[in-house]
């Protein structure tokens, strides 16, 4: 028996302050379920004098060098807390390779590098948690490799990007733009100052690579995952949506079908009554379909100081307890790579349903010409809204199809735009109704 | 290490069925989770010849005397699935006496007897799961235990008995009362003959009962769960709460506050917009605030054949894994009882909001009397709405109440029903808005 588990964090920002915090606020709890005392041994970040909210610096063992963390043979757990790909990647690399533990909250890495880190784990027969990379607070790392291991997974829906639902939330509560509800949450600090990754849907793509690489057990390139953001869904696609019965959320997708396996995020119109429509806000939720257990959904704040801290120490408390009992780590405790690879199906060839609005010069005959060109590609459609006659030179015509396939309607898009009768680009959704 | 785990089970009814058919179907899945080969050394029933849909009987090693499956020494997992208290605890304790470990479903059983169960199971040193026993498939037990282990639990919803909700789903959709909804879902097959457990909230009680000993590591006994069922909610009552802007659902309550714990399940009405409110049918939801993790909610099918087969696999994956590596249990594998127990609140000590349907003779002065005996108990009114005259003798006065205490309320519920100006007993239903 191990009595003591130290600890060596690395990056003392908004995560790494939540993580002493807790520890602060609740040792003896921590130390109880993990069994044994648990010690910071160091705390290392370039700036040891910003004052952090809610922390008494000179409480805790502050360094400016990560290297004497990674150095120290007596510390067991590495937390990385530092964000970004290097040096964060060699860190953890150079922790795991003196065999020390490894917990990471960092999403943008695991994502990239996640195989090679993994597959270092392993060969040193320790732990890599990662709980805190996806969705805060929210379990489903566990879930998805514990919880429901019994299952086949069979598709994975998931809101993991909780400033893209914020605008949208925002835009459709208040039926307005992209741009003026992303300043506004960037002046409250829901959003970076650079907010690409959030809103271009990349972040999204992260954290989907992740799930989808657990849930389907099958290596997914995080370049081959289709990327969308929130960027060009404008408050009339909001307003269209909800008159039909919708709303538009940033989804990220993750299906399999005939052995193939889909991965995609962008805007997504899903029918207002299904439980993923009620997310709202910062929340995020991932809606998971298993072969046994049928559908179910996770919910919670997916970012934050203290939800993602809460996660980080979900992982630590696991580590130090194999480690008070002497017990190393399983082959099972790492995402595992099935026996057979899964196909990534392009993009080119998904199938869905599609909301399009074309802009019709108010002439007889478009209707029929923009049925013709979808026609003609194996699209047909479900509904049409035509609005009403009003000033402007062009209406738009909103309409539903069926399913029909992602190249097909492509082609059908590019047709429709070059018709005369049709002004400006046509808008294209993609509809998932299952979710 | 042990290349081979032996699974015993007991009982082959719905559940017991549903666990061979995930393991016909995906064995090579399980096994590469346990990391071992997974075997059934004996399936024990009473009826060894009536026909499981989906199984073929004779692939299995059937055997109609449990005993010989507690007396084996090969067995090294006990799978209970026979359900009520005896002799399924019987069995569950000789099956731990014996060093085996022990995988159950059976709520009522853990609900009553857990205290017991898990101390004999600590003295052997072995694991009993029981993530199949609340919830189904969703893997809130593990949450609870894991994924939320550095936060402090401060309160906890649950929509637990998928025959409740989906009673009071109809209702609400269709506005039809508890008496014909529920003959409709016997027909279905969706409640039982005998409904007692189900819509009285006993079964919601049970699994409180092992939600909260879980989340607040306190002894609750199911007998000091205030407990009421959904039998006295009418459509009349369900139509107003939508006018509030609110939906009744069966929660299961527990929550932490100055010390104490309140454990109670009752027909509550809470805000139609929240996360719970948009849980509907048969599928359950436990929504958990923690004091790092803020609000999560865990949502899915909360009973039937597959999804409490999942539950159950995950607990027996869980066992091999450790036994292929020889990993002895930890006492934190088990439920922990913290250090100092909380007090249990009696219910007439809870605060709660309130509504109120009183049934007013149509003469004037009414209101202010009713007025009158709440605000000389301490209960101010939040809002009022009382209904157009009708024909009939008696008109009710809907109204919401803001927080109050429960003896208060119960006392001047009294004093109304005595007044002369109201006919028959004044309907209460407790309000949650947290939720």
């Amino acid at each position: 028996m191990n009595p003591e588990v130290r600890i060596g964090l690395l990056g003392l920002g908004t995560v790494g302050s939540g993580v002493l915090k807790i520890y602060r606020a609740n040792r003896a709890g921590l130390e109880e379920k993990a069994g044994c005392r648990l010690t910071f041994a160091a705390v290392a970040d370039k700036d040891l004098t910003s004052p952090r909210a809610g922390l008494t610096l000179s409480e805790w063992p502050l360094i400016g060098d990560a290297a004497k963390v990674l150095n120290d043979p007596k510390v067991q757990v590495v937390v990385e807390l530092i964000g970004g790909l290097e040096p964060a990647r060699s860190f953890i690399l150079r922790a795991l390779a003196k065999g020390k533990h490894v917990v990471t909250a960092n999403k943008a890495l695991v994502a990239t590098h996640g195989r090679e880190l993994f597959e270092e784990a392993r060969r040193q027969g320790v732990l890599l948690g990662f709980e805190a990379a996806v969705a805060g607070g929210v379990p489903i790392i566990r879930a998805l490799k514990d919880g429901l291991a019994a299952n086949r997974i069979l598709s994975l829906y998931g809101i993991v990007n909780g400033t893209s639902n914020y605008i949208l939330s925002k835009m459709t509560d208040e039926g307005r733009e992209v741009a003026e509800v992303l300043r506004e949450a960037q002046a409250k600090g829901y959003a970076e100052a650079d907010p690409t990754l959030d809103v271009e849907g990349i972040d999204s793509a992260h954290k989907l690579q992740i799930l989808a690489s657990l849930a389907f057990r099958t290596p997914v390139d995080l370049k081959e995952i289709h990327t969308e953001g929130i960027a060009g869904v404008t408050a009339q696609e909001i307003a269209y949506a909800r008159e039909l019965g919708y709303r538009i959320k940033l989804l990220a997708i993750a299906k399999a079908q005939g052995g193939a396996l889909e991965v995609r995020v962008h805007p997504t119109m899903i029918p207002a009554d299904v439980p993923l429509a009620a997310v709202s806000g910062v929340f995020n939720a991932i809606f998971v379909s298993g072969d046994a257990v049928g559908d179910q959904m996770f919910y919670g704040r997916g970012a934050g100081q203290m939800p993602t801290a809460s996660a980080v120490w979900s992982d630590i408390i696991e580590i130090a307890r194999r480690l008070a009992a002497g017990y190393p780590a399983l082959p099972q405790d790492l995402p595992v790579v099935g026996g057979s690879p899964m196909r990534l199906r392009p993009m080119e060839e998904i199938r869905s349903a599609y909301y399009l609005r074309v802009m019709a010069l108010d002439k007889p005959g478009v209707l029929s010409q923009v049925a013709g060109v979808l026609g003609r590609h194996d699209i047909s459609i479900a509904s049409v809204i035509q609005k009403g006659r009003e000033e402007a030179a062009a209406v738009p015509v909103v309409m539903m199809t069926h399913e029909a396939r992602e190249r097909d309607m492509r082609e059908a898009l590019a047709e429709i735009d070059r018709l005369a009768v049709v002004a400006g680009r046509t808008v294209m959704i993609r509809v998932e109704g299952g979710a």
